[in-house]
């Protein structure tokens, strides 16, 4: 019996995968159970005060406000007296959702309530989600005319270097461009304008977002007392759909460098070359 | 000057594209926009009953403890009282996290709160993404072995039709397969486990989840009283990792059928067959 060295890379693969996602569990768990701890003991205290301040209110009765309160918060209501009275649902808001569904980035900070508009939701992404992949394949058509012509100057300038060479150099200048315009600078400008938003914070909104994973905890836009709301929420839509059209650039120009794309040993194909 | 017909298309779905992300606005915002107020109008005079009910109480205070407790719950931390004392960062729950940031799900119901994890996410999905990308890649990979028979023997029974015809019959299986193994089925278990999800709902779960949109308005396993919640977190793991790779499989069968990829007009290499 004999197995296949491809099918003995994927097995390692699947090890080193499920191992990596256990390590994360147990990083994640270590760096973050504090700091829970300490927002539930805060909380509590923070209630407790308040009970003793206003000696006639019944534990239950407040506690059972709160949970209300929460629930519909969990659901992108906004439930605090501060909140200015702008909707979730305007269209500036309702844009940066339908933008965030056919992207899936999905924030979840407003999420459909009614059963129509879950259904709504559904049906608009069966359609817009390949809609999105379709035309962001064919700007990265278009974006890849220059991006091959700057490749090509490289190689034309570094002729004694090798093809290979070359192609990584190019993959490096595309890559910083990235970094410099889609991440470094945005972030800065969401430091700028965001109260309370560090610029760690501002660069983890900017990664959390490119890559579509869209945790949702940093959101643009949304300080009570935000001036054009709407037009900043359209902007930021709009970077996010530059954004992640250059995320697929690079990954295109990455691709095209057969070395590095070492995936491929754990494919079935890479057997015959033996 | 003569434009190009592709370009000339690509002007058009980007008409199109802009117009279906205002439209989709538009309708959301008709749909939820009266849901949203009568909450908050509930909200309000939930709060309204309990400063009448507790007369010492001032307004102020009570909004404050608010503002507090509802932005703790914000960040995932469970505010409540009848909270069970589960962390939201024990093993399963942390499992749970790491899974859905390197397949870019990220539900956000639960969010890296200190530098150091906020930066430690960053870097596990610099690292976590292509590793997933690659891992599912190459299970496609073998996974296409018994598709293709299944295509083959399609061929071979369907002998008088022509090629196009079996592969679309192929497809329409495979995507029943899909449909009813990974979207029906979980949705009727979902929908029996959880209290409060109806089909629809959860049906919506497993669409937003697969497609990795990941609103996060719905997470398995959250309810207060639930039991073997770090297995049933991890459960709910491997389904996902499973489902995305079937959703990776079906469109991988979709690509191999040229006729159906009408994507391929968009692109600049369409000009060149007229
Ligand atoms: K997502
Ligand atoms: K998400």
């Amino acid at each position: 019996m004999c197995i296949k060295p491809s099918n003995l890379r994927l097995f390692g693969l699947t090890v080193i995968y499920f191992s990596y996602l256990t390590l994360g569990a147990l990083i994640l768990s270590k760096l973050e159970i504090g700091k829970e701890r300490q927002t539930i003991e805060l909380i509590s205290s923070l209630k407790k005060e308040f009970l003793q301040r206003n000696e006639g209110v019944q534990e239950d009765d407040l506690e059972q406000l709160i949970v209300n309160v929460v629930l519909a918060g969990a659901r992108g209501v906004p439930v605090t007296r501060n909140a200015t009275g702008d909707s979730n649902w305007n269209f500036g808001q309702a844009f940066f959702f339908a933008g965030t569904v056919v992207t899936t980035i999905g924030y979840g900070h407003v999420t459909p309530s009614t059963e129509a508009g879950k259904m709504f939701t559904m049906i608009y992404g069966i359609v817009g989600i390949p809609m999105t992949l379709i035309f962001f394949t064919s700007l990265v058509d278009r974006l890849m005319v220059p991006t091959t012509a700057l490749l090509h100057y490289l190689a034309r300038r570094l002729r004694r270097h090798n093809h290979f060479r070359v192609q990584c150099i190019h993959l490096t200048i595309s890559f910083l461009t990235l970094l410099g315009f889609f991440f470094c600078l945005p972030a800065a400008i969401f430091n700028y304008l965001e109260d309370g938003w560090g610029y760690l914070d501002s660069l983890y909104y900017c990664f959390i977002s490119l890559t579509t994973v869209g945790l949702g905890d940093y959101i643009p836009g949304d300080s009570p007392y935000q001036q054009y709301r709407s037009l900043y929420k359209i902007l930021t839509t709009i970077y996010l759909l530059f954004g992640l059209v250059v995320m697929v650039l690079i990954l295109n120009i990455f691709y095209e460098i057969p070395e590095l794309n070492f995936g491929n040993m754990f494919l079935l194909k890479s057997d015959e070359y033996i």
